[in-house]
């Protein structure tokens, strides 16, 4: 019997998503099934059984109609839920330990900076100026997470390992060892009260969408150390209210920010967080994708739909993520 | 009976090591105990049996005809051991699980800026280039650490935690989970062909002088995707040849260097590491001194001592450290 036919809809632009690139890695790993890349078209799209997508053109998927599963190559699926003729059928997200060990690091690397006083340091060796300050121990600060997933679960073991106190927020309830829990609107709140270095890995949903704003931070604890909160955001640009962010840092409500993700990107040059001094920002690298682990991903997932198992880590579209 | 008297030899200079503040935290926790810093001289020396030192005046501690035991304030013994005055009674090294914790912080935060490009990215910032480069995965490096005490081993169990392959180095054999250890002259070679990012831990000892030298630099490993090594040096500034360093770092031998340690502290200010575009330079506070724990840890000792119990973390004048 014919396989059914992989398209690979996959726009990113930089090296890491060049088409060619997962084509390759795609044709490795499903044996004997066609694998169309969205530039070339070849063939009929209704034998297109499977989409693994980055960055679809809204409507791009309506043109298959005989999909059975969408594979987003990605973590955030927000782009895909906006798209109003997206088929309905299974959306599977990428959830491989890769991903996630990736993103422990750029997580313990911010924090650990910002603990560590980094750009305080960067300055003073720019200005030869030998001046040692107070240095609290990670034990004096609380790491608040926002978006406890997989992500955010491996990021908080290893903060608690290193001795900072963590605290977490998500939707709905959670347990996790070494981090009191908060959820929902009703706890925000408390979570932020007890945060000096906040951590976003939430995904972007109506309900998300610019939560990262003024009146948050405004709650979060000034008594800490370090003196005014940071943030850290390596969510979706999305989540994040740039103005604010901007104002806020320059009338002292945070103390500081490590941004990995933006309105527009790339960030366009006029963008004044490039220049401000307390502003630490990375082109949304925090988690690069591994093609040769991900497209190993997608190809189990596909075995085991065709051999009627259940696919894993799908997206609840009434959630949106 | 009366207590013997604790001398507090203290020549620290900086905020962290100003003699008052150490006399009130040792009158807090060493009740009914005459507590003298060095610069009153209260009373006879005679009756002083105790001497929390860091860095005292070669000679200084000859001036107690009754000591009994003295304790180092910070991890490195290197100046006590060059002193040829120095009283024969028991040495007790420093040895909490703060300064252990704020040295794992320091090596996590500096083996994970080189690791994910810290300097190319704060470069690109700086000229307002969205440019991501290929990132590796932690398993990608291999971070050999020299030195597998109490330091060192903390180190290497967040590294190994984080996804890094971790080799370690020590004079005598060692057997750490997770980790590959080489020991003594016979194995270095092998260790440094291994190592991508090498962390020196070492004590300062007449068989380490030096240690960090061009020909060590020479056998790391050049074929790792960072392409040149990097060594951090949290030790002692006298493992380094500071020359070779700066030459290595020209010719490419090295690719960067994090530096927690000098020749000459604080360092001159015309000293080139301040300029250098590969050097991340912390004015040695890799690991502070936290007076409270570290002052009722000598307590302890004391309390131990003089009911008959055995001191712990003895240093062995045979070995240097």
């Amino acid at each position: 019997m014919k396989k059914g036919s992989l398209a690979l809809l996959i726009h990113g632009g930089t090296d890491n998503w060049s088409p060619e690139r997962w084509k390759r890695r795609f044709d490795e790993v499903c044996a004997d099934r066609p694998v169309w890349p969205a530039s070339e078209k070849a063939g009929d799209p209704a034998d297109v059984h499977y989409a693994a997508v980055w960055k679809p053109a809204p409507g791009e998927l309506a043109g298959f109609p005989n999909l059975k599963v969408i594979f987003n190559l990605g973590a955030g699926v927000d782009a895909l839920m906006a798209d109003k003729t997206l088929p309905k059928v299974p959306l599977v997200r990428v959830s491989v330990g890769d991903l996630t060990s990736r993103m422990t690091e750029y997580v313990t690397l911010h924090v650990l900076m910002h603990h560590r006083q980094e750009l305080y340091l960067r300055d003073s060796q720019r200005q030869k100026r030998w001046a040692p300050k107070h240095q609290w121990a990670a034990g004096a600060l609380t790491v608040g997470i926002m978006g406890l997933g997989t992500l955010g679960l491996d990021a908080a073991e290893v903060l608690v390992r290193l001795g900072f106190q963590v605290v977490g927020w998500s939707n709905s309830p959670k347990s996790i060892k070494g981090v009191e829990c908060f959820h929902g609107n009703t706890q925000l709140d408390a979570f932020l009260h007890r945060t000096d270095i906040l951590v976003s890995l939430l995904p972007l949903t109506p309900d998300t969408r610019g939560i990262l704003n003024r009146e948050l931070f405004s709650k979060l604890n000034r008594s800490s150390p370090m003196g005014a909160p940071v943030i850290i955001n390596a969510g979706r640009g999305g989540l994040q209210n740039e103005a604010d962010i901007l104002a806020c840092l320059d009338d002292g409500t945070l103390g500081a920010v490590s941004l990995d993700v933006y309105h527009v990107e790339p960030l366009p040059s006029d963008s004044p967080f490039w220049t401000h001094p307390k502003v630490v920002l990375t082109p949304h690298n925090a988690a690069d994708t591994d093609a040769d682990e991900i497209s190993k991903y997608v190809a189990r997932q596909i075995a085991r739909f065709e051999s009627g198992q259940p696919l894993q880590n799908l997206v609840d579209p009434g959630r949106g993520y």
